[in-house]
């Protein structure tokens, strides 16, 4: 990814300086992908910062974690205060939240920027998610902004925040990231097991679909993936091991969700589906043993429930995102951010894996009203819900039947129902805790004033303190 | 609850010392509850140390976090090599970890203990899971198993294992408790919103069920809120906020399940839910705009919809244990923890919140079978699973469709459904991320192979690098 991002930066304009541990692996860059290009090699760290003008702009893509602080250790002595350290790797937030402070102290701007768009995105134009020192944005922005991805000529790279922020920001890309592509599978199995389509249907399918309102970058990619024949001309994606890997950032985009008590429930469900797909030995044995329903063909109309998949993929694609802007908006009032809502959908629109037309809806939303709530009660995506939820209930309720797991669109729907409630079961939650904790509760007729029961008539008000025995 | 161990210990024959930060509140205790009890006081952590016996056994009971170790800070220097520190608090198990490590230097014994029971169950037999250093456990044995509850004779107490092995169980208890708790408020959700039944119908429907496969004590609690009037003799749990806390071990448990990568979805869900409860303003704001399905009635035969979900919560319940099971064992794997499952679950047969029959099939099932992979696998849960498996999929198929939110129902049934399913569609996601960032995949064929394909034709094989622009 670093190659490709000195190439594109390279093609703007920019003069480039190199480095690599391995020095090798300069020279070979400099003599193939890099031939005839600006781009300068350095072989030390001392002779790569003597190469850059002041400010130093040091963009580094190393391993997230250990990594990162054992090469900002060895870069902050040779640098000068006012410098800059860009990590465009996939640090934890938390990380970029305590080195932008500790390189505060030692006077070097740190910047944490988001960089998606996998190795294509990063040569002709990613989506980029900087944030950390503000004085650091004046001095990178030209560059940022011109290698970027562009949508209707606008750059899908601008201030995030302070600190964490464009990590963060990131951080829940990739965890929608996760949730899409669980909804695009969840969306597969049911074409593939319960209408029994041929690849070459289902290529058909996401290639209508890409026309419409879910056109996006997976959608193509799977439609791309459906029609793909290895060298015997049999269908590749069907001799794959069904195991994904799951340790990153959709794991720390639901832990967050966790964290902050937000119910970001479809990322958890895409990140747990990851997990349980990983212990493909054992579901192999379960298999053999654990019974599902008598039929799991449906019988119906094949072409409407195709449609039916369709609104049902839209309608929990828009409760996803609608879940990670709850996260991002809780996230900033923690933190003290002031995230531009409709400017991370622009971020997103082009260059990143999550790039979509429907990113274009979300931005709209916030243009019309920068301090929407949520989502779901922007008059566009209230309509679109509406106009889907037939077919999505359709959809979940036939896949309960026929026994085919559709998590994710489950934990949409019902965080929708739950959403939409003005009352959910959990004052038995808190009856409960009350009657067995002496947890107290509140009246709806009193809220913010917490009262006890004594539900038992015997075990009196005894709370717990401090002893030892 | 420690003034309830502390009388509970006294009427065992134990004598035990009383402390606490505030003097007058041993006093008060002391001229009231202990009135002609064998407790002595004490009135600084000098005096408490000099009257007991050694090895000295010091139970804390404090505000897990920081307190413990302030607590830990003051005690330890008036300790003698081979004395005992038991934290009965709910501390974090990664915490545990490290006081066993730093307190083990210094020679003295700490465990880790989890008590569960609220406060009758501090008084008269609580559910005791002790973990740490394993030399303190024959000084601490003969206490803690006369004053744990029993079952059949059997006292709900055993050594856990090491470090913080003890809190780990009973934080994953906890997580199990919060998934109990919101499985009972489905089906309470259902009976009301769905069926229309009376609280004296739900009254009686949970003394029904009561009486078999679920006999537990949430159960039993339910009945009794549902039948708890106020003065003014009408129905309190009507009156009680619907906004759940969740902070603390269950939100742990879905965390750890995130970082040791088992798919425990229903307690997962169940956190999330009370998230989405304690968003009370916005579900408000929400329901005035958002639209469910036309008709939310159950039209068919109501008794026949009130045993269908019965077998729903008792299949989510299963799902819920096994999915428990499943993270204990991973945890145990990765710490090197010499876990008994069956006495685990013995553990929370009596005493604790989560206290069942059901508890004792689990502990007929490792008892069978100490290698049991999975509860699914047992005969006894396999047989219940399927027998209970049509009306779980009606139940949830008619809440998909009535509007009604059931996520923990719903996540239990996907769970299943992909547990036993040989493939899922998880090999569409490895070709996804293959196709956009040449993360390469397996083959079903040479698994253990990574291979990458070039499934656009251009972009090649580059793959992530060091470089600073």
């Amino acid at each position: 990814m670093g190659q490709n991002l000195i190439l594109n930066m390279n093609d703007h304009g920019f003069v480039v300086c190199a480095f690599n541990r391995t020095v090798e692996k300069v020279d070979t860059f400099l003599a193939n992908e890099a031939k005839g290009t600006k781009v300068i090699g350095a072989k030390s760290l001392e002779e790569m910062v003597k190469t850059l003008k002041k400010p130093r702009r040091v963009m580094m893509l190393v391993k997230a974690g250990s990594a990162v602080d054992a090469f900002i250790e060895k870069l902050v002595p040779l640098l000068e205060s006012g410098d800059i350290i860009i990590d465009g790797g996939n640090s934890e937030y938390t990380d970029t939240n305590r080195r932008c402070r500790s390189l505060k102290e030692k006077g070097i701007l740190f910047v944490g920027s988001g960089v998606s768009g996998g190795e294509d995105g990063a040569r002709y134009g990613p989506s980029l998610m900087p944030g950390g020192a503000p004085e650091a944005w004046p001095h990178i922005k030209p560059i940022f902004q011109s290698i970027a991805a562009k949508t209707n000529g606008e750059p899908c790279c601008d201030w995030v925040g302070e600190e964490g922020a464009g990590h963060f920001v990131k951080m829940v890309h990739n965890g929608i990231e996760y949730g899409d592509m669980q909804l695009i599978c969840e969306a597969y199995h049911l074409m593939k097991d319960v209408l029994g389509m041929s690849h070459n249907e289902m290529a058909q399918s996401f290639d209508d679909w890409n026309k419409g309102e879910l056109e996006s970058f997976l959608i193509e990619i799977t439609r791309d993936i459906m029609n793909f024949r290895d060298e015997r001309g049999e269908v590749l994606v069907e001799k794959i091991l069904d195991s994904a890997g799951q340790k990153g950032t959709g794991k720390w985009t639901a832990i967050s969700a966790l964290e902050y008590g937000m119910p970001v429930t479809l990322i958890g469900e895409s990140v747990f589906a990851r997990c349980l797909s990983s212990l493909k030995e054992e579901r192999v044995a379960a298999s053999k043993v654990l019974k599902g329903p008598a039929s799991t063909k449906y019988t119906g109309d094949k072409r409407e429930f195709v449609n039916h998949i369709r609104k049902a993929l839209y309608a929990s694609k828009i409760i996803s995102y609608a879940q990670g802007f709850m996260l991002m908006r809780e996230a900033a009032k923690n933190f003290g951010w002031k995230l531009n809502f409709g400017g991370i959908a622009l971020m997103w629109r082009g260059g990143c894996i999550i790039r979509s037309v429907f990113l274009s809806n979300i931005k709209e939303a916030f243009d019309k009203n920068p301090d929407l709530v949520n989502l779901l009660l922007d008059d566009f995506f209230k309509t679109a819900i509406h106009n889907c939820q037939d077919s999505w209930r359709k959809v979940v309720s036939t896949a309960v039947t026929l026994g085919i797991p559709t998590p994710c669109f489950s934990t949409a729907l019902a965080f929708y129902d739950g959403y939409r409630s003005a009352t959910v079961p959990a004052n038995l939650i808190q009856a409960q805790r009350d009657y067995f904790g002496a947890h107290t509760y509140q009246l709806l007729s009193t809220p913010g004033k917490y009262v006890h029961t004594n539900w038992t008539g015997h075990g009196g008000n005894v709370s717990s303190t401090t002893y030892q025995a």
